[in-house]
């Protein structure tokens, strides 16, 4: 067999069997390669943001890497912002980047680039392959990387000889180390914390806002009378009735401060210890009071589940009925004008059982978590590195890896634009994906940010950079270009019916919410 | 004022009036300063390749650089594939990219990456600017980068707070160095080798292909018998009716060998040595014989004007015809189903007066260029480093650069999917461009590579990774989405019917070609 072959089959053994792909003439013996292994799943996108997003929000969802096929380093830069925001969100990627032949590099050939300088700043681990009988072994260097917890981006840099010359088969990977455990002292000094009798917080993040971890949080705030908080964007969350609700920090810098206001003890458990998103002038970066004690149980790579099972026997609380469990809403949809509250109402209301909601909604949907306490038990994932453009790919992604749950999506339309081709994917795969697009016809989060800038009011021409009418985007004619059906809402009563129908069929739609 | 009013009054003061954005929070400063700046054009894209690839066909139709301005690290690395283009093409661009504001860099905020980091595999000059008072003279330095001959990609990085703390006043830049002239030993070299009686070949590229330069090149060939070659892709070459015919080096390996098989003397005026695109397995990535003597006359920094003359001189052409002259064709139009001699035959009957051609049409219209010298003289613009997603953003960048001439875009479906958003920004600005959309609904050009590649007959599995269809995607919907307006052609007849009427008017306006 050849390089390629010996790759595909690594994967595959190592049951990374799905890849996302965008391939280019350096990568056709990959691409020849998929006909002659059996296990392998290869979902096309037309950009490359697709591809790596799609990554994302698989990884989310599966819990194991998916790989990507890229084409050499501009195939990789089109990927970038996408990897940026799994590299923040701890999602394990393995990309396969096609690079000119060895021989052929040196002639400077239009598409040579500096392809490790591309990945290096996205990714925790980077190698080009220097023959096609190593390529195996590197390709399980790279998922090894890629399974850490929390998860990894390791970038393969595949040079087209090393794909078509002979190679040996394909290679194991080694094991990814577990999850380390956390000290009988940090589990005792987080006690004492939240014991303190002071104002605290029980701060969660990443796999500690699910499951077992969840429920054990609940019972220490119900023990200890500690509040519970996440970072404002979370890689996934548990959420909906049943479940234990944690508040976000909000995210402008004003509100976080007040959430954190008077607080004394704050314990971390998975997530970062809180800051603002940008700094801006006369406000601070760091969002906790002076005089507040940071202690830091457990870190993204630690056991978490376990972390807080002996936090809470630590204080008491192992038979302690958890605190804040979400109670299903049972009000009458709203009706009238596409209010922020109201569209989350409607959510709320509507939201199937098991839903997988990614949220890109930026400004419309800043307080659309209270709601959803109210919803169906469902999975709430954020963007986790600022980098917009990821709601439609990531969606793809968790629709490949569950495909018997609706993802929902909820999605901006400045943020959508920059990724908008997954739509395609959606439609060629049948992903079971409502887009809600929230059409406010505006980068509406800049206009605050401006304020909060200090950069004074805007006049016509930085109103011009901030808004996107002129014209108006038609949502529901871009979907259509893409093959995906959709319409457009402009009351609260249609959104309802609108998205009824879309929860009552199987595959994409996307429902234009004319803001 | 302060540090970012500082950076654009230096941006207008040394004539760099046009910004292409896509701005984010950390840019807020820099946008609200364009309200006190007169003198410098904003044009919003809805995406980063979009910005930076009308920065590579504003250069190269303007002469002189934009400057853009991008959100962070991620937002750079959704410019990057485009920068990779305008890099190789010799296209001076000027990047302003947002930072977080300095002291709030050790928090890690969900934006932070190595922002140099991912600058650097496309820029040749990077810098972070220390401070507000420095920001001025920085930015006078990346426009001097920026303006050599050939044009270079300077990135600039701009913390917040160096854009919202005070600076003292804009700066000056330094004039770009003069084009270095040509030594008259370079030049006897050359002559000796067209004189030398073998079969030789001129090829040019750069500045060579226009004006007095290619003129000059007419005169050399007619009197010495040397072809005139240039590479496949050009970053802009004049073309049509009354200008010296340049044949373009085919793109395919075996058709290159051929042209070049027997050459025993290539002299080269501002165009790279012929290599292949791509290494193929069994294939040579020199294309030119073994015993093909090579002379470089002239390099793209080089005063080819001057060189081209001067060789014409010492060969005693210079009253001599140029050869090769293109005829204005007056054929009839084609009728008939949609082949790729006959869409190149109607748009070489129709094509306006000083058109800008914009080439991405990839494989459907790799043949296209004999026919396009029959047509009215016209520039003629190709992707120059292969990372397709160029075309309509070029479009966009050239038609703010000329926006008197008709601009045509010849775009592939596959590649334009990559930066479709810069539909948007030609119906914003309402910019005076022709979208000719080649919809084969496939990677058609990989289905050759992979054979090419040696890797056999495609299999379901790897067709499906190269085609583009399940479903097709429809182009008036994607441009009617994006504002503009559009109509599909099934025939050659509809094909000029709609072009008749797309170049009657002012205005974008999108033809799909269902092939």
């Amino acid at each position: 067999m050849n390089g390629a072959e010996s790759l595909v089959r690594t994967l595959v053994v190592n049951g990374v069997d799905v890849c996302f792909t965008n391939p280019g003439t350096s990568e056709m013996h990959f691409v020849a390669a998929l006909d002659k292994v059996a296990g392998m799943r290869c979902v096309l996108g037309l950009f490359e943001g697709v591809v790596t997003g799609a990554a994302d929000g698989y990884y989310r969802m599966a819990g194991k890497p998916a790989a990507t096929l890229l084409h050499l380093g501009p195939g990789l830069g089109n990927g970038l912002a996408n990897l940026h925001d799994a590299k923040k969100a701890g999602s394990g990627i393995v990309n396969i980047v096609g690079e000119h032949a060895t021989y052929h590099l040196k002639h400077d050939a239009p598409l040579t680039a500096d392809i490790e300088g591309v990945a290096r700043p996205m990714s925790h681990w980077v190698r080009t392959s220097a023959n096609s009988r190593a390529l195996a072994a590197d390709c399980a260097r790279a998922i090894h990387e890629a399974r850490q917890a929390p998860g990894r981006i390791a970038t393969l840099i595949a040079p087209a000889d090393t794909a078509w010359n002979d190679a040996d088969g394909p290679a194991e990977a080694e094991p990814p180390a577990a999850p380390r455990t956390v000290s009988g002292d940090a589990i005792d000094a987080a006690a004492r914390a939240l014991a303190s009798g002071e104002p605290s917080i029980l701060m969660l993040g990443g796999a500690a806002l699910r499951g077992k971890a969840l429920e054990h949080a609940g019972r220490i705030s119900a023990k200890t009378g500690c509040r519970l908080l996440s970072e404002f964007n979370n890689a996934r969350a548990e959420a909906g009735a049943g479940r234990v609700r944690v508040d976000r920090l909000p995210y402008p810098v004003d509100g976080a401060l007040a959430t954190l206001a008077g607080t004394r003890r704050l314990v971390i458990a998975g997530a970062k210890a809180p800051v603002s998103f940008f700094a801006y002038p006369g406000k601070p970066s760091v969002l906790t009071p002076e005089d507040c004690a940071i202690t830091s149980l457990a870190g993204t790579a630690d056991d978490l589940e376990h972390a807080l099972e002996a936090l809470a026997s630590a204080v008491g609380a192992t038979r302690t009925p958890p605190a804040h469990v979400g109670e299903r809403a049972r009000a009458a949809l709203p009706e009238g004008d596409l209010t922020a509250d109201g569209i989350a109402a409607v959510l709320t209301a509507l939201l199937p059982e098991n839903a997988i909601v990614i949220d890109e909604s930026v400004s419309t949907g800043r307080n659309f978590g209270p709601y959803f306490t109210g919803a169906a038990p469902h999975d709430w994932l954020n963007i986790m590195g600022g980098s917009i453009g990821w709601g439609l790919p990531a969606a793809t992604g968790a629709a490949i890896a569950a495909p018997e749950r609706k993802v929902v999506a909820l999605e901006g339309d400045g943020s959508g634009m920059y990724t908008l081709q997954a739509l395609w994917t959606m439609a060629r795969e049948n992903l079971d994906v409502t887009v809600v697009l929230l059409a406010n016809r505006a980068y509406q989060i800049l206009r605050g940010e401006l304020r909060n800038m200090g950069a004074g009011a805007p006049g016509q021409r930085a109103t011009d950079m901030l808004t996107l009418d002129r014209p108006n985007l038609d949502w529901v004619s871009l979907a259509h270009g893409h093959g995906v059906e959709g319409s457009r809402a402009v009351s609260l009563g249609a959104f309802a019916g609108a998205l009824r129908a879309a929860f009552s069929r199987r595959g994409p739609y996307l429902i234009e919410l004319a803001l």
